[in-house]
């Protein structure tokens, strides 16, 4: 009688992450065995996920979960390899399919992707040593969420419309994804950016991501960070200041405004550029609270991070049905500090900054004097944008703060038209 | 700026279990001080669950979850202790209070736990060094059983009265935690059990959990493992027969008719005395599938099991809404092999049995003649037995299965009556 245990068929990447964009050479011959596969449609969502596998920030994930790695996952939040280490994999990175696809796919190992329009239906990338299991929608939204309630953007947008079955394999992409939405030249590869901060000599790495424009509260937190790892005897400590470039929820603020802004703020001097890498995270955003904000942090450790700065309530949302946070505002950061897989991690936990009326700046929270405080939140700052209300002064740097007004306005132009 | 990470407090038990009942010369000081803490009052399975904490069934947790334990239950299924080692612990144990009650402890350290009516509303323990956080039910739900939907047992008989907020703390039992059912006897300790196997010299200790009384197909597995531990050269293997005995769903067979029943099949010789422990495992069930089947094998590790049998859908149950398992049957089994913190435990994996009529016995099933096998579901079996119709000959020895009909002669002459 053999004793089962299931063993991960994920091999360590030993420090080099996977790159699973097929060398240029190669490309004529795999995109010729490519046309022979069973062909499936992507989406826009699962194009973003090939982006992010291909680059390595799931590393060493060579591609969509198969169910072993899909139930660790779901139940465990991390990866055993084959060595035995540990790695961090909190958010199903997985691709769903109908019952049609599964009898398209028949007995194939191997199947062929099709990108979305924008990529203009061509082959993108195959899937090899194919596995299909069942898809479980209910059971993946409420352990990936903790909630089932309707109104999750990822959930509506790309879980509810998705087939019953999920397809894991090897993934092969077969040339860099690219958007040509003028911001490709942010999209840098995790790898790419290691060596950015090699050219830079970076001693330390401190990542802040975002999915909102940047006020001055993020500035001063992190401005604050780099001057304390200074006095804490690092001599150059670099920002990886890392908006999240995939599916956001619709009223989030749209990635090429985001990026403007962020520009203006680098370019106003409220960040300093000579110690700041600006760079798109190309993942879709799942509003999973502490089970995302491990994956935020995960990634950015094989982009070459080694602090990590964690506020209130990361990757968190309003629940969609009550009335409240949908998740308790602390969890995030301590879940994060305890995430198996992170241990190297540096957690810097986010002071919370508010506008401090007694100066007319943003500043450091003091509950001893709670009534000079002003807390601002993301709907609010839209909200003043949207109706071309003045944010208080010293909220924002003003040319920051004028790329948020044209895009309100010009939205607003574009409903009336 | 210290860099935070949170540490688990709790300390490895270095092999000897936790045992959270005060040593008899203790209990007058520890009773005197228990009276002048604020009290609450704890229904039926918090104390199954106390009686569970206190003899180590969860070793090394000393007592009902803080928040720090509570979140690594909830999202990695494991804690990590002071010496950074891991132990599985996938279901939490937590006590729930009301608002009044947080009122009631204040800011008190210590609370007093007054026990259900069948404790005559004694103090049965206290918990020391509280700490009060949000309960949640929701992602609590959600997170455990991979839905939300109603109608699960557990769910519904416990956590929907349950309070908006959970205590933890250090538990002191101030007394052996009894039931004067007439089944205290069968309630062995894990630290008594693991005396017990080494007083017959076991080598290799099986342990089997059910919840349903013993057919003959269960009785060929038990056998059969037995069988083939002593070819794979063991010399004494042992057969922990250990029933589920705290709160289970109302249609289920109660404990006392289980253990009658436990009892003939053992007197009838389907099991073999000799090499068989029968003992009650005090825990509640949540029916939580590839969730609870990680407790179910952890707690049987403390007991000094080394083998650990799985079956098709173990702690499952039909999807209480939708007409379909609620979990994939064989995700059970998948999930414990790659369970954090069991990595020592043997899996046996179950061969499914069924009714070969070619025979009149149970035997393994063999999907080329899948014609000649009848499945009897426990849900079939207790109809059987409801309505008096004999099962096939050879399902069960005819002992045990009078001691079922008789049960539901009884309900239904009470029913009646």
């Amino acid at each position: 009688m053999a004793t089962s245990r299931s063993r991960s068929l994920i091999e360590p990447d030993g420090g080099a992450l996977v790159d699973l964009v097929v060398p240029e050479t190669q490309r004529p011959s795999k995109a010729a065995e490519a046309e022979a596969m069973p062909k499936l449609k992507i989406g826009k969502v699962d194009l973003e996920w090939i982006h992010v596998l291909s680059e390595g920030w799931a590393s060493p994930l060579r591609g969509f979960m198969r169910e072993s790695e899909y139930l660790q996952c779901l139940h465990f939040n991390f990866l055993r390899l084959t060595n035995g280490s540990v790695v961090n994999m909190s958010l199903p990175i997985v691709l769903s399919i109908t019952d049609a696809d599964k009898v398209a796919v028949g007995s194939s190992p191997n199947v062929a992707l099709i990108g979305p329009r924008h990529h203009d239906h061509s082959i993108v990338a195959t899937l090899r040593s194919v596995e299909i299991y069942k898809h479980n929608k209910e059971e993946r939204i409420a352990r990936t969420w903790g909630t089932t309630a309707h109104g999750l953007p990822y959930v509506e947008e790309v879980i509810v419309p998705a087939g019953d079955w999920l397809i894991g394999g090897d993934l092969e992409v077969l040339e860099p994804i690219r958007y040509n939405d003028g911001l490709d030249r942010y999209r840098i590869s995790p790898s790419v950016l290691r060596k950015e901060f090699e050219r830079r000599k970076a001693d330390a790495v401190f990542a802040f991501q975002l999915r909102n424009p940047v006020h001055n509260g993020h500035a001063l937190l992190m401005n604050d960070t780099r001057k304390r790892l200074l006095e804490m005897g690092y001599q150059n400590p670099v920002l990886l200041l890392h908006p999240l470039g995939g599916f956001v929820k619709a009223d989030d603020v749209p990635l090429d405004v985001r990026m403007e802004q962020h520009s203006k703020v680098l370019e106003d001097g409220v960040l300093d550029p000579k110690t700041t890498v600006l760079a798109i995270f190309p993942s879709p955003m799942h509003y999973a609270g502490p089970t995302e904000v491990q994956w935020h942090a995960k990634a950015r450790i094989n982009a070459g991070a080694n602090f990590y700065i964690v506020g209130r309530d990361p990757a968190g949302m309003s629940h969609p049905v009550e009335k409240r946070d949908l998740y308790d505002p602390d969890h995030g950061k301590k879940v994060l500090c305890m995430a198996p897989g992170l241990e190297k991690l540096n957690i810097l936990p986010f002071k919370v900054a508010a506008y401090d009326t007694s100066i007319n700046k943003m500043a450091y929270f003091e509950p001893s004097r709670a009534k000079d405080f002003l807390f601002i939140s993301g709907t609010k700052m839209r909200s003043f944008a949207k109706n071309r209300e003045n944010p208080p002064d010293g909220f924002m740097c003003p040319g920051g703060w004028e790329v948020l007004v044209k895009y309100y306005e010009n939205l607003q132009a574009n409903e009336a038209g």
